[in-house]
């Protein structure tokens, strides 16, 4: 079947006189997760991977993925025809080599502009040119073979209302178009799915777990033109873009309304952010302002209305997790569980809570050395049966009108060795410096990112990824600027410097490979604190309310301070989320939140 | 008298069509410190501060200095119609803006090319050119003004033999060209004094605590053409370096010698790190790779033969601290004391030392409010008596033939208040928490900053400044590429990665306006530690070894962890020191060493 498709794109590619196509993993605004519209790559290598480029010539294809999904790729491209190209290992080329490096003189590279970042489309182009050839972007090759492909998602959008949203959409506009006037830009081209909900406090449906829909924006000082499928607004929303002086246009009719715009305009945009066919379409004579969208920092510091929501919403999130908590400890053993059924039960606690809409992203639920996998997910294969030893790790969250969650806690299922109560103390330990540090203003995720990989550093341990990412509000769960990191990964835009009100997690591990996995994540409000003659003083709320499974910590390798941080955390997770429980729960929890010493 | 000068400047300007004539504060080698020779500044504007820049117009004169020196400069400029520039005052320009500001179209910059650093000499040039007018750099008119200027300095070199710098200066060389030809550079232009010292291995002592010899280096693979007065150098010496191909020529004959060189020749340089004649000089055919000297990084890392006398170095520091301070401790109250006699008594307690040069820098002895001002320096007109109360900072530092030190110590010389003890007691935290990092290779000193940093930030207080500098081998006391520091300044050149064999200053510290000022200071050496399945694990040694002041200690504020660090510190202070001392010290040293709980 693969192999038919192949020769099927072959076709259009020698019609088109394309030497090697391209088809990447994205949809057309980059986002980190992608609807079924979109699964290109899936559909024309099998593969099924969230991460992979396939690049096809016309005597032959390869498929570039990463460490994740070595083993899963080379099953799923048996018989395929598709040769592996194992990302990141020794001597494998990236995709952008091996492909500079086979084509000749005068070839033309194929394709869809819209799903290719403008980057390495335009590094591309240029490569091509230099040689003779050119790139052919306007053709969705994969879309023109392709029968039966799902439909654009077109869910039903609603209005995220000001009690929500803290701020109209009028005064972001507003904020906005301050930022254009200074950059002295004409137009804004907004693409990211997030930065469109947040400006128009709109959000929608169109791709699991993030409650975005799927439009591009172009805001001018006196109205905005919104490119998406009119089709998901109800009356009410219609009137109220209307009053918005928004504008709305057919979906892919961006790409026309850019060539047609005037040649003398002036277009701001974030060129790390926005695909490639958007890059080339705007007329060549406009004067381009690449930089930061506005909104991007706008939308990382929520407001005081946002917060007080967030704070709501983990509130809500802390009971499901607490009675998740409650019903693991109290039934393991007892009846039948799976890393799955686990999981579908503390969904089950989420559903519970008013105001609740769904998974900010797939349940981790990792038992014993699954844990140590970062990205496990539990499949029919893999469903890990739970039995009263080791330890459990569960990274969930959770999307409400009153904000996005996301929490790790990690718990003893029964006994659990020395070395892993000395590991789990560490994250603890590390987790508490982090959320408990006090820091001038100025300061980036790399300043204070050993505060909680201290700990595991010491031991001669690492975790191997970053401590914390940013988090949107009913938006993405991993949402930049803002991040705790050591190493700046440019790629990654998470090193903003730490504002008042960006919600930041802080997530320190152990993963030990084939023993156990332990992360304990908390949510941090960034808070401005004293102002004094040495600058202006910063500080972390924690937002996040659920007990620390006491069961795993040896209290031998804390200090007095990193016990008085416990304490005071879990007399503030019993007084917040108790009273939202049974009398049994309650007494439990009493007990699970009780002081060490 | 200035007055007077300024008119013959001015005189020499109009002469030379200038409009306007800039002095800065320079020799041509852009060191931190500077010969007599080079004090045309002071010579011009009767300001005798370390820092500064004087720009003499026709019917204006202006002196920029930075917030250490307002009230001096304003005092010493009085009469000499200089007028003061408070620079980093709001709304005071800085000078080049003001100057831009001021000149005319189609008038002419002038400066001595040699004392301009490349960049700022650039964007001047770019400046006056784009505005009908030119710079004009070859004209040193101070020069021609100053009567009596003192000689360019001719001290006797010396050859710093190979037991104590681990490496020959061919050795060195091979490197050297090595990394020139990888970077395809036919010549290497060498101006900072330290890089041609570390490079031939030849020490002088042309500037107070630098032993440096004033010499431009240019590396060819097959020779080395060292431009210097040669009369410095004995006949040992002169066959030495004839030995290693190293051709002398007159020190300013570099810059006909640039003029001269080959029009298709690729030049290696720093042009941060050269001035503006140089960078004008060399013909403009010539193919310039601008890039760090590679000299640099490998200066900065210490050999292991360096090291071994380091440490050597450092038990000759710590026995002249350790009498230093068993004498202040015994003799306070009882024999009259100054700032300036207690440092005088210091330099003897080094002076004693085998192998002991010179200081490396201005000592700091400052008591009580005087510590407050970080720049302090005793003078005829500030030397504080010494009572036997408070607290007395000593930041010291001997160059050995075995290498530099840079030592801080804070005693109490009777009672001090509780506050100044915990102000103390975590000053002494966070030197101890980043002694004892352990981190992956990979890290700079922003990564590990808050460790020193982070007790002061707890008590919202900051030190305003970095927490440590890279030092020298018998060299700067401060030395680039390392530091520890948690905001980038890139003119500082101190964010690399910490690699094995580096030295960098751990100096946290309390500075409170009008009340006290607390340093302690230790200097690590960075090591590799274990490698394993997360990285390459680094950590520091520490390598300075005096007691710290057990009196202003309140254990109330150390932890388990931070008393068993100060412990294992002191009772390695004990076992250094003690064969050094007499009986009577050594029973001191016990007390003061013993171990705290």
């Amino acid at each position: 079947m693969i192999q038919e498709r192949l020769q099927k794109l072959r076709q259009k590619m020698q019609e088109s006189d394309i030497a090697y196509y391209i088809v990447p993993t994205n949809d057309y605004h980059l986002s980190e997760y992608v609807g079924e519209h979109f699964s290109a790559r899936r559909y024309m290598s099998g593969f099924t991977g969230s991460a992979g480029v396939l690049l096809v010539g016309m005597d032959m294809a390869g498929l570039w993925t990463d460490g994740r999904y070595y083993i899963q790729a080379q099953r799923q491209l048996e018989g395929s025809t598709i040769a592996l190209f194992k990302q990141g290992s020794e001597g494998v080329p990236p995709m952008e080599d091996y492909l500079k490096s086979v084509l000749k003189d005068g070839e033309n590279i194929g394709f869809d502009g819209r799903v290719m970042p403008a980057s390495q489309g335009c590094d591309l182009e240029a490569f091509a040119r230099a040689h003779g050839g050119r790139v052919i972007y306007d053709r969705d090759l994969v879309g023109e073979i392709w029968e039966d492909r799902p439909e654009l998602s077109c869910e039903p959008a609603f209005l995220l209302e000001e009690k929500y949203a803290g701020e109209t959409a009028a005064q972001k506009l507003e904020r906005v178009r301050q930022a254009m006037k200074k950059a002295g830009a004409d137009y804004h081209v907004l693409t990211m799915l997030d930065d469109i909900a947040w400006l128009l406090n709109i959000r929608g449906n169109d791709i699991a777990c993030n409650p975005v829909f799927l439009a591009y924006a172009v805001v001018a000082q006196d109205c905005v033109w919104l490119f998406t499928d009119a089709r998901r607004f109800d009356e009410g929303l219609r009137a109220y873009l209307d009053e918005n002086h928004v504008n709305i246009l057919p979906y892919n009719d961006l790409y026309n309304w850019l060539a047609k715009m005037p040649g003398d305009a002036s277009v701001m945009y974030n060129r790390l952010k926005i695909n490639y066919a958007i890059c080339r379409d705007i007329p060549e004579e406009a004067a381009i302002i690449d930089c930061e969208n506005p909104t991007m920092l706008m939308k990382a510091c929520k407001n005081p209305v946002e917060i007080d929501n967030l704070i709501r919403a983990h509130v809500k999130d802390g009971v499901a997790v607490t009675k998740f908590m409650y019903w693991l400890k109290t039934n393991i053993g007892k009846i039948p569980m799976t890393e799955i059924s686990a999981s579908d039960y503390l969904e089950e606690c989420r559903k519970a809570q008013e105001g609740y809409i769904e998974p900010s992203f797939n349940t981790i639920c990792a038992y014993k050395a699954n844990a140590a996998m970062m990205h496990y997910s539990a499949g029919p294969d893999s469903n890990a049966v739970l039995k009263p030893e080791g330890l459990l790790l569960v990274d969930s969250g959770g999307q409400y009108y009153e904000g996005t969650t996301d929490i790790t806690r990690t718990f003893a299922l029964g006994p659990v060795s020395d070395e892993i109560r000395m590991h789990y103390t560490a994250v603890l330990k590390g987790m508490l410096n982090l959320a408990n540090a006090r820091f001038l203003y100025g300061c980036i995720g790399m300043n204070l990112d050993i505060l909680a990989r201290g700990p595991m550093w010491d031991m001669g341990i690492d975790y191997q990824c970053g401590t914390g990412h940013g988090i949107g509000y009913l938006l993405g769960v991993h949402e930049p600027p803002n991040g705790f990191r050591w190493k700046r990964v440019p790629e990654r835009d998470d090193s903003a410097v730490l504002e008042e009100g960006m919600v930041t997690s802080d997530e320190p591990g152990v993963y030990i490979e084939g023993s156990h996995g332990i992360r304990i994540e908390n949510e941090l409000v960034c808070r401005r604190g004293e102002k004094n003659e040495y600058g202006q003083f910063m500080y972390f709320d924690t937002i996040t309310m659920a007990p620390i499974d006491l069961d795993v910590i040896d209290t031998k390798y804390m200090t007095a301070v990193d016990l008085e941080r416990l304490n005071r955390y879990h007399h503030q997770v019993y007084e917040t989320i108790a009273p939202y429980l049974t009398a049994e729960e309650r007494q439990w929890l009493k007990e699970y939140t009780r002081p060490l010493s």
